[in-house]
């Protein structure tokens, strides 16, 4: 079925374009990002697009609508350099949807998750959330085309608990009950099919 | 479990570093990309960092490794401007890993998937992938500290069969067998949890 033509979605009922293109690009990562503001405020607030920028050195990116609206999460990061991301499992899924809510005070009593603050790094972890990671801001690029913002950080400390890493490096996401989301509302478990041998044209692929 | 603390990374084997921070960020989309050299060679590659950059109008970013080895499906974007997406199910899952591998010709000969041409578009879609859409290519953003390069590409055409789009839009990747990634060679089936309401600071989130 052909959805759309060129130029189609200026005709699409607003909300209707908003699910349908925010759902098209494919299933995505779930974290709660950490932050605090140069005012001492906690803030925590639910990404998907969280980035693999690069393993040497290790850095992350995280992707923010445009600029428009107050965005705490991001001037928090402008302004103090430093953030929290940590996965969201099934036991924290409630709360961490919560956290989008507008509230007043910090999100985490709002929502009732416990603040941990690990090896003196400034912004707040989710104390229950199983893998999490410390980056410190290092670049911001505006894209043209929409505002939307790119912002990365270098990976200063990460948490995984020992039995989820196997011996090369992998972490086990599903293990950790780490769990995917697709669209602005919609949260997922995994079921693994496969890792699969690196690629070579003359042999089939098979289980790893 | 504290599995890295500063600067820890330069120690670490550089396979287990390469595997671990491309699955600790989460998990990722997974689609093949489809494009046709300006000598007319088409090409097919899989990317699990397809990105959602706006929906009024939409947008898709693409990201790719710094440009340090030869990169077929970059140069072609760069020189043609024309790029399709296709999601993998199961069926074609081996066939979509193993476009990596280097293929002499082709990528669509030498893994067996079948070229499609829709609606006048350059650029070849992957006939048996369910959810697929063209883009024309409209920005490139280039990150200053390890040369990874994020394409953006205006939306201009998708094909979705009608059974998996709800009255509102979303699309449900998991009907259609889309499935998630994570790391360099894990793929995953999907469970869905919950769709969620909107969160407001003065109600639990519920099932919608």
């Amino acid at each position: 079925m052909k959805l759309l033509d060129y130029n189609g979605w200026e005709n699409m009922e607003s909300m209707f374009r908003r699910n349908l293109f925010n759902s098209l690009s494919g299933f995505k990562s779930l974290a709660l990002i950490g932050t605090k503001s140069a005012g001492g405020i906690t803030n925590l607030a639910p990404f998907s697009q969280i980035i693999h920028i690069g393993a040497n050195p290790p850095f992350t990116g995280i992707l923010f609508r445009p600029h428009t609206v107050q965005r705490d999460t991001l001037e928090n990061i402008l302004d103090t350099k430093y953030f929290t991301i940590n996965h969201v499992h099934v036991d924290i899924l409630l709360q961490a949807h919560h956290t989008a809510a507008r509230w007043e005070s910090s999100e985490f009593e709002g929502v009732g998750l416990e603040e941990e603050y690990l090896d003196n790094f400034q912004s707040p972890f989710v104390k229950s959330s199983k893998i999490k990671w410390a980056c410190e801001f290092v670049e911001r690029q505006d894209i043209k085309v929409n505002g939307t913002i790119l912002i990365i950080g270098a990976i200063k400390q990460i948490y995984v608990p020992e039995a989820y890493v196997a011996k090369d490096g992998f972490i086990d996401l599903q293990s950790a009950g780490s769990l995917t989301s697709n669209g602005l509302d919609a949260y997922y478990k995994t079921d693994l099919v496969d890792r699969l041998s690196y690629p070579k044209p003359d042999t089939l692929p098979h289980s790893i």
